[in-house]
């Protein structure tokens, strides 16, 4: 009976204490519903969302968005760059603000969750914090970043690494991203003003939708990002002799075609032949005239790769480009090959943050995987000026910057509730 | 002594016959120097030739061409078609017409050979005949087909075979075939009347360069063409699955550039695995969306075949589709084939009309070899109503549509005497 009756008292204690972990929980009706009135803005007849940033939809949705804002507690702002801060005072003024966020303008005819998730998550942790009458030791900041999609502008002008031409960059608004960012109410001119720079916050957190399938495939609740991969574009230019297709005959031909073709499936080859999760793309090809009857003078091939380690990314490039060079003078073709750009270095997530993430969600009984954030985000910019953390939940069947893009309810909650614990755990841990 | 005067006798008898057989010649600076002026219409800055039908250079060039007839004594006039007729009356009115002739067209920037050289070698003929005082017992009758380059417009309206729809198209001028023919002079309404039927003509024949390399390559003089090979059309669609290129893992793509790669491998392999001079071309490739950092969703790859024989292509094409099916259901990829038209069917030379192209060459003393035509041309339309016989003379490196086209003086002059010798015999046997 004794036993029985601690054991009861024991378990009563621990149901308590559970409880108690649980208890401080986003409203996932709420957050739900707010989301839903988000992706009203912009909505097109094809089901698919037209927010792109600096159009009247992504205007009006950040209205929308500034009102939803300030109802959770927060003071608003637009800074220069356009971008939405809401602040809501910690206890100890001496501490860095804790900041995070996402966007809410979208690709054309995107979906309804890339972006949204983590900004109206965001929105509902404070809301949350603040029905709940609980105020953290370091300050908070919510930002919704300006046009993530055409270029993550708000977060580069946050760091102080958007250009003069960047600015002059044409968006899909129509817009160059200078008078875009003059019609959200920023001022280009004043961006370096509010440049912010290492130290001035204490950690930075994105909520977002993975946008690929492991999560879903898995069943997996969350991501816990080991950080955002670097990204490195090249083009394979492979020069034969254009010719007529009928009069040439085959032991004649100078065929560029033969060589791309052959460098398309070494790729694939080269890049699933190393351990990890890296990943190589050959998204364009192009034959030069490119006419059914014509023998083409020129085949162009991009390849992109990814991955979280840029010494890897190389050392595979290498073996593509050894393998590229073998076929064109193996089949008497010329090569070039041109370095396109360094679209993105890696963002590696900070460690402690990643274990904090990985904790609160799996205190909160979720089942949890580490992996690389293939995609870009605002997050990888403010990791060149504080500790980031990104949180994934899965995207359905992984699909993501179109219409059909998909995560459930409880999904979405589930990640709010991972930030909100999240942030709460960071509050006591960064003093 | 005896033997010797016999012997000195019958060689100079033998020479004597020799000569008279080859003092029938056309004057090969007469036509270099027409030919050159006629290259003149049009001529651009890249030294190529901007002599599209229907354009001002066109309808310069043909004043030019119709003063040259007229000067050949030709009696010249432009039917419905907008096609230059010139005729010269033979002795024996119950004969039909040899025909011969070709065009003075070029594709935008081509070169000043592919046409001029048949159009330009069929007049010197008629002015090599007049000079001679020849009259053949047929009648002869030059054509100067109208617009070629842009669908054969000419000869197809000759033999009845030009779609209303077809006149409806707009040409490289800029103007529709409909408008085109009217600027020549021609009555587009009127077409249907001036349609020849089979028996009408006794014989077409049409001198040109090769346009390939068979000729220039094994150092030959004249090529006797079999026939204009048959060309068909394919595209194949690979469909797979659009996604992010970044968050995609490699174990879950559906990338239909894989098999389509294969494909155009596959193509090439197949193609030479066949004895003959068959072709097989993969002109474009082309990857939708087509951006560097998207696993593409469908990669569509075009297929060409050309051979004498249609039976034949048929038979490699359902070893290229049989290919293409395995590879897509092997990368669990969508398959969609389409046969975009059958481009042209084959066309035959006439056996009697090749021997003695061959027979007339060769008691030229020029070297000969028979091969099919890769690359359509208005004798192709001609062989539905008459006996067809084409003569083809080496073009420099193979090259052809493009300004560095090029044969030399002595054989485009070798290839007109082919042409007036093998009217002179077909004029006795053809009775």
């Amino acid at each position: 009976m004794k036993r029985t009756f601690f054991s009861t008292l024991i378990l009563l204690l621990i149901t308590a204490l559970t409880v108690s972990a649980q208890e401080i929980q986003v409203n996932s009706d709420r957050l739900h519903k707010s989301l839903m009135k988000l992706s009203s803005y912009g909505k097109n007849a094809a089901g698919g969302s037209d927010r792109q940033a600096y159009t009247v939809h992504d205007i009006e949705a950040r209205k929308y968005v500034i009102g939803l804002m300030k109802d959770s507690g927060l003071e608003v702002s637009v800074d220069f760059a356009g971008n939405i801060i809401g602040k809501k005072a910690g206890k100890n003024p001496a501490l860095k603000p804790i900041a995070f966020g996402s966007h809410i303008d979208e690709v054309p005819n995107g979906g309804d969750y890339d972006g949204p998730v983590g900004s109206m998550g965001a929105i509902e942790v404070v809301k949350t914090l603040s029905e709940q009458g609980i105020q953290t030791d370091h300050s908070l900041e919510v930002i919704i970043f300006t046009n993530e999609e055409g270029g993550v502008v708000g977060s580069r002008a946050l760091v102080g690494a958007l250009s003069k031409e960047a600015l002059q960059v044409v968006s899909s608004s129509g817009l160059t991203q200078y008078e875009g960012i003059q019609a959200l109410g920023g001022d280009p001119e004043r961006i370096p003003e509010l440049k912010r720079n290492s130290g001035d916050l204490a950690a930075f957190l994105e909520l977002h939708i993975e946008q690929g399938g492991n999560l879903y495939t898995e069943e997996l609740n969350i991501g816990v990002v080991e950080g955002i991969v670097a990204i490195e574009w090249w083009e394979f230019s492979f020069l034969g002799k254009a010719n007529h297709a009928g009069t040439t005959p085959m032991n004649m031909r100078k065929d560029p075609m033969l060589p791309a073709a052959e460098l398309v499936l070494a790729v694939n080859k080269i890049v699933t032949s190393y351990e990890g999760k890296q990943v190589g793309t050959v998204g364009k090809i192009q034959a030069f005239p490119g006419a059914g009857n014509v023998i083409p003078g020129e085949v162009k091939v991009t390849l992109e790769l990814r991955d979280l380690s840029s010494e890897k990314i190389w050392k595979i490039y290498s073996e593509i480009e050894q393998k590229a060079k073998s076929l064109a003078s193996g089949n008497e073709i010329g090569l070039k090959i041109k370095h396109i750009e360094v679209a993105s270095k890696p963002a590696l997530a900070d460690p402690m943050v990643r274990e904090v993430i990985k904790s609160q969600a799996e205190k909160l009984g979720f089942s949890t995987k580490s992996l690389p954030s293939g995609a870009g985000h605002d997050a990888q910019e403010m990791a060149r000026i504080a500790p980031m953390g990104m949180i994934f939940i899965p995207s359905k069947d992984g699909i993501s910057h179109a219409p059909d893009e998909f995560s459930t309810q409880e999904d979405i909650a589930n990640g709010t509730n991972v930030l909100l614990h999240t942030i709460l755990e960071l509050d006591k841990r960064l003093k």
